[in-house]
């Protein structure tokens, strides 16, 4: 089953490569792509956060990469399979960060902390609402802490 | 700028109408597509939460549908950018739950709290890492609490 997606905004900082770390206090610009209206902004200014799904295009499908591999290439990080790590190397190559909104401008939205690379196509753009953060306390292997680069 | 996706999973629940409330107990199984090996849900057991994205392919593509509206097409709540919003009618159709891993199983992953009908295609699972939440303070408009219907 296959379906098609389209770019309704494109990333824009001054990040051209993709590396690990280090992504908190970039600031980018969601430019919005010509065919998407204003009007779809409108109201995001009263949140605090968004979550962004954008297109690792820079990243390797799977397959033909690997379904299981060490967290961020590093062999001290344990080999697991594709969907317990955020590696940008996945089916689909969808990427997801949840990000700071910072201003909401004409045809562009001004966020901080988006790991994504200059030109990347964003998918969609989602508001935080208090509810749809997890419920509950979050467990997670220790492993997964020392990935906190950002 | 167009791309292909394609599921990875598929959604089985008990679930086959797209309600707006009371998802929150409802457990779903994501079974692997056939082309997904076993692997790629290696290490799941040890987090919490995963994010799932999916494709609400019962849902209405924007265009044609319109770029905003009243959240949950509700009048007495603010009419908003899609992009302000997460209905289930916008750009792509991409959904994306913060959902509680009840088990791991053979082929498939039991969540919990996974507000898509059965049959819906998933797209990606990603483990959610304890940084990977909201920095800081969730700010958020007084109509999203009231959708808490979960």
């Amino acid at each position: 089953m296959e379906f098609t997606a389209r770019a309704i905004a494109f990333i824009r900082n001054e990040r051209s490569e993709a590396i690990d770390d280090d992504w908190s206090e970039v600031v980018s610009t969601i430019e919005l792509a010509r065919d998407v209206p204003d009007e779809a902004l409108e109201g995001l200014a009263d949140f605090s956060h968004v979550e962004v799904i954008f297109l690792a295009d820079w990243a390797d499908d799977v397959p033909p990469g690997p379904w299981h591999r060490h967290a961020q290439g590093n062999s001290r990080l344990p080999d697991v399979g594709v969907f317990a790590q955020r590696n940008k190397d996945r089916p689909n190559r969808l990427l997801l960060s949840t990000v700071r909104v910072e201003s909401v401008e004409t045809r562009a939205l001004v966020v901080r902390g988006l790991d994504g690379i200059d030109g990347t196509p964003v998918l969609d753009i989602k508001p935080v609402y208090r509810w749809s953060r997890p419920e509950g306390d979050v467990r997670a292997p220790s492993w997964s802490d020392e990935l906190d680069a950002r």
